[in-house]
């Protein structure tokens, strides 16, 4: 709680016109940029543009978020989060499983909002040798600083790309060569399917899981049995059992 | 963020001294008990009396702290924080084994501050058909509005006891014929090791890990391999993993 209290401290959130202007114009990575919600007037409207060409996500809000994301600082109406790493590509994991020699195994975090869940996402990725993870450019928490926090330095190490359009993406994954797994119910049972070859595991929003229109891109529907009267793992929980098991038949991690 | 700000609607806050002796009186499960830092005066010496006599936690914060948990209200240097759920005993979650004819499948957090573990680690142990939680009283997050909320309803189904001693509680279900399994580094790899008989799966603490008394009195130390640069997985992603091969290799989830 005493971190929330503090976040007008935080070296990520850059509030006011020329402090945004300036973040902008030094190509620092930005995450997203808060503005206030109606009309936009004066220097705004450029800094929507420059913002809006540079691809970030551009997120209206009230003032009064605003004034709590920045610490109630004199913002303007304008308030930037910026990455606290810089964004890979997508072409950039792939090269990384080259150099190591490996089938590619990549994780697929679709629209995920808690950075807790993204940050121990990175973690598990780090931590199972997966070569980099995918998300999404909108509707989905970016490398911000809370996300940097909850991964626990892995943000440092694990490529993360950003895309405009998942589906898009996965059917660029497949002509590649790579089999898709979506983490939903009603599938196989996690154990019993085969991730010897190239892997995308999908992960999907911790309310509503996996979309439809990615469950039907999937090659396998991938299950964790439950027991028990509640029907859902948290989303990293369950991306963790998931990397282990895929880790455990790749051979990619030490059997001591 | 905005959960937090509006914290001072939160139903399991309770501010002001009339207000704490209420909810003492009802019997309502009070988790901790926050008072001022420094000298206690009049009624509050007897509030923490009763308290301490309930077993309940005692923590001394600044004013300013207590005015946040509580939303500015006019706290008079006492703040409850209640329980979501009433707590259970080791010897309900023995019931809960001996009732469903299975050897008994408990967990240790042991230290745990981040609600959002604990509250992945209840939906886990539903999950994978744990019959309990055990936590220590002190040093580690409870039952708390935000525990209970990350649980998704699990909170309601899994069994969470609250123990002085983590250390005697573990050489007493030793004694009941409990293995203790203590996740932690350098240990026999997790999926090697035989958990067919009843379990108790030591968690520890996010930074530093299980004590070295309780790995000390654990009977085996089980680690998940690590590839790459950092050396840890969230604390209740481990747990899930642990978690899902223990049930996998007691087949009480089905396998479909």
């Amino acid at each position: 709680m005493e971190q929330q209290q503090k976040q007008g401290q935080r070296s990520d959130v850059i509030a006011g016109r020329n402090a945004v202007q300036e973040a902008l114009r030094s190509g620092r990575t930005i995450d997203s940029l808060y503005v206030t919600r109606g009309t936009h007037t004066g220097s705004l409207v450029s800094l929507i543009a420059q913002a809006k060409k540079k691809g970030i996500a551009i997120k209206e809000a009230d003032s009064r978020k605003l004034d709590f994301l920045c610490g109630n600082a004199n913002h303007q109406g304008v308030v930037a989060i910026a990455a606290v790493k810089e964004y890979a590509t997508v072409e950039d994991i792939f090269a990384l499983a080259e150099q190591r020699g490996e089938a590619p195994f990549i994780l697929l975090a679709d629209e995920l909002e808690d950075p807790h869940n993204l940050g121990a996402i990175l973690r598990t990725a780090e931590c199972t040798g997966a070569h980099g993870v995918i998300i999404p450019r909108r509707r989905a928490v970016g490398l911000t600083y809370a996300v940097g926090k909850a991964s626990a330095g892995a943000v440092e190490y694990v490529p993360v790309a950003r895309v405009t359009n998942m589906a898009k993406t996965i059917e660029e994954l497949k002509a590649r060569g790579v089999w898709i797994y979506a983490a939903d119910m009603d599938g196989q049972n996690w154990c019993t399917v085969d991730y010897s070859g190239p892997v995308g595991l999908v992960i999907g929003n911790e309310g509503s899981g996996v979309s439809r229109l990615i469950k039907e891109k999937a090659d396998f529907i991938v299950s964790l049995p439950m027991a028990g009267h509640i029907n859902s793992l948290n989303a990293s929980v369950a991306c963790g059992v998931l990397c282990y098991e895929i880790a455990r038949q790749r051979q990619q991690i030490p059997s001591r």
